[in-house]
């Protein structure tokens, strides 16, 4: 059985819908996800990186984002044909281990929590695919890496790239 | 560089030492050590599973386990010449995540937070070694399984067995 590992934020974890408003009023700014096109928001505002890190990495951050549409779904079919790991790098926000243990619980309770896997340096993965939307993690990842778009990674080029969870579907023809 | 998997409980935190005693007081009970033998506490008392697997469970239990001797010198060894990742199964024990996190950062602060994997299915990683004293985790693991010997899992046949540190030291001609 063919293994598919599955990153959560901007890929089934909608990470940008939360933090913007957020960041808008606690910084009194008025980023829209248009100025995230090619940029992370602590590259967009290196000044005050530390401030924005420290607003991720609170407890709870991860607990209420919106599930990308349609991943639930297509993350369901693929388990019938695929073995499916959530693959995240939690590591860079200690205190976010428990609210995405319990947001993949809500949200993806057909994933076994055996199939869940935090982590910082990706290429410790041994699967056939990866989904996600940082490129880096593909360097030296031993399967093929699949770019889900997401605005930061827009001028990344060289992988397999999807927009959306439909397409998802279309490419391991569910 | 090739690369080593390392696992936390009885091969770098020794867990035993620390649940015997607290177990003893709670349930009223003897055992020590050579009870375990072969054995894990949940098999030793699966009359009383369930509060068992509560009390490991509790946030903080994994927050002050003892290291096991020799682990921190030779391991800083490892790094030397091996890619080392220490890869725990918390995953059964979700508010363990950010004990054993710190816990690492404070006894093992030469780990890269980045090569921390909190994981319940060992089969997704990608190394050359795993030390671990669950032999279960070898069984699709891709690498060689190594295994470090704890009390209950002394009757286990068929793999490569190490009893401490050193013998891990001279294994690996550091």
């Amino acid at each position: 059985m063919k293994r598919i590992a599955i990153d959560m934020d901007e890929v089934i974890a909608d990470f940008n819908s939360k933090m913007i408003p957020i960041f808008n009023t606690r910084f009194n700014t008025q980023i829209s996800l248009a100025d995230l096109e090619g940029v992370t928001i602590q590259q967009l505002r290196p000044d005050i990186k530390e401030q924005v890190e420290a607003m991720i990495g609170e407890a709870g951050f991860f607990a209420d984002l919106a599930v990308i549409p349609h991943s639930q779904r297509v993350i369901k079919k693929l388990t019938e044909t695929y073995e499916v790991f959530i693959t995240t790098a939690a590591m860079e926000f200690p205190l976010s281990f428990d609210a995405k243990f319990r947001w993949l619980a809500e949200h993806f309770p057909f994933i076994s929590p055996m199939n869940i896997v935090f982590c910082g340096n990706k290429s410790i993965l041994n699967a056939d695919y990866l989904i996600d939307d940082n490129a880096r993690h593909f360097e030296h990842f031993s399967g093929e890496g699949i770019l889900f778009s997401a605005p930061h990674n827009k001028q990344v080029r060289g992988f397999r790239r999807v927009n959306n969870w439909l397409e998802i579907e279309s490419m391991f023809s569910l």
